[in-house]
């Protein structure tokens, strides 16, 4: 059974996780988010696929939340020291990964590619596919003025409330290569626990990767970000209730409408009427077998074979 | 009493701390060497000009010999596992200084004022100046081939014979703003213990340096590199033999015929015939008090009141 998951960063990561512990990596594609990707001190970051490389390759930090275990923090030390930039937190060895990115890019090596030989590396069995490998940058309008995502989510602490998100770039961006052909193959598409504004909506806002979802013969089941109407972390319950006017199951759902078949949510979320069938089970991954759970809800819920 | 030094990385760098250590810093101006700087990964790394830095703020390792203190490699040992260049050593401190000074190199602020910057987030009170701001680099030719300084320094470990140096850039090369500005108002100048042809040599190439020298109206003492005419550390014995034909006080002074009037030389080298005033000293810099009597040594054969 083939699997192509769309997903943002940190919570994505988790339930990718999942994903691989109940069907194994082999199967599993993975079409990641790039709009929050930043230039930083000349080095090119890809936050959501770098979550899910450490994640999946075992190096990822579970206490902190982000980056990598066994982190330091020398070289960011030194460029705060030296009046360098460095509000964007970098490991070294964080760091390391991201020399090596930019070198690539800058030989002129597609993002796609460079992915995959990360991925390789990091002995990473799922195919991580970056979205596009067009410039698209996710933009927050604010009370304040519209920010970069990072500046908004990073330097500013996401405190604006935020009226509107778009994605600079999105006209002309194409899938990356092996996305399309990773949705056409799939028997069953997931969207993974991520924010639906700033993680999948910069997926979905290419028209390639929307068309796709729209066209698709086979299941696709998202499953809900918040708990309890809450975001486990970040600003994700915020912006549906500005954005969407609500944070129930049937808010979230309208973030997908049309490309959806299920929305796997938590039991604390009233299953309120929903565009789509609800799937209810226990949504928070404390653990890796939470989200073996949770994972094997959602390919449940996709009629999927567990 | 201003004193100028021509000065590459290691040696030099020592060699300024007993300067510092005998004049104080606020009269002292450096004119360092650039054409071993190398872009690596994406970095502009000037090694001899952070030896400098380094050396100077009492932040290098005093017995690896370069280098941060205190020096961790993660950044490095992910690019390795991941397929990166890794065969230039650069330490994670190392790494936050060159992301800086990269960028700043990036945004267009010229290599003087970058160090100028570095310099003063250090606290160096010595003023830190490159030879050039313009494109110079060494070229050894070996009997393997022509190859950039850092290829055949660290990558082949300087073991292939050298036959001749050039200056890749140095026709077009000119001071940078503050060379010929201290130059000019210095008292006495001085050529550190530096290898004659991949520290000092490039410095020297630049035709408004070497002018500036000829023209002096001021002493203008070197100190030899070697001792009983073996280099402390790197091949510069082993080119002078080759190229100058020998590794006496001559053979050294040849190096600068006409740009001296004294050559300060250890007590362990022959003071055989020489086209310059030669002064028997100790050179070897064991702590900083030998660098301090080496510099006062200097001093005193350039006339000045140590």
């Amino acid at each position: 059974m083939n699997v192509a998951v769309l997903s943002g960063g940190v919570g994505g990561a988790r339930f990718l996780r999942g994903v691989v512990a109940v069907i194994g990596s082999d199967n599993v594609s993975i079409v990641g988010n790039v709009a929050d990707d930043i230039e930083v001190l000349g080095l090119r970051v890809s936050p959501d696929l770098d979550s899910i490389l450490y994640t999946l390759a075992g190096l990822a930090d579970e206490e902190r939340g982000w980056g990598r275990a066994g982190e330091t923090w020398q070289a960011l030390e030194t460029v705060a020291q030296l009046g360098g930039e460095s509000w964007f937190r970098l490991g070294d060895r964080d760091i390391g990964l991201h020399l090596v990115r930019t070198e690539l890019l800058r030989s002129r090596v597609p993002l796609s590619e460079a992915t995959e030989r990360l991925a390789h590396a990091l002995g990473l069995g799922a195919r991580l596919l970056p979205a596009t490998d067009d410039p698209l940058r996710t933009f927050v309008e604010t009370p304040e003025g519209t920010f970069p995502f990072q500046t908004w989510f990073v330097a500013r602490g996401h405190r604006d409330e935020v009226d509107a998100v778009h994605y600079a770039g999105s006209p002309d961006a194409t899938a990356a290569p092996g996305v399309l052909e990773a949705l056409g193959a799939a028997d069953v598409i997931l969207i993974a626990p991520s924010n639906p504004y700033v993680s999948i909506g910069p997926i979905l806002a290419v028209d390639e990767i929307r068309e796709a979802l729209e066209r698709r013969t086979v299941p696709c089941v998202a499953v809900s970000p918040l708990i309890g109407g809450r975001a486990v972390k970040g600003p994700a319950d915020r912006m549906l209730l500005r954005i969407a006017g609500g944070t129930s199951p049937a808010h979230v759902a309208s973030c997908y409408a049309g490309l959806i078949d299920a929305l796997v949510i938590d039991e604390a979320d009233v299953p309120a009427d929903a565009p789509v069938r609800l799937v209810v089970t226990r949504t928070l991954m404390t653990d890796l077998e939470a989200a073996r759970r949770l994972a094997a809800a959602a390919l449940d819920a996709a009629g999927a074979p567990a």
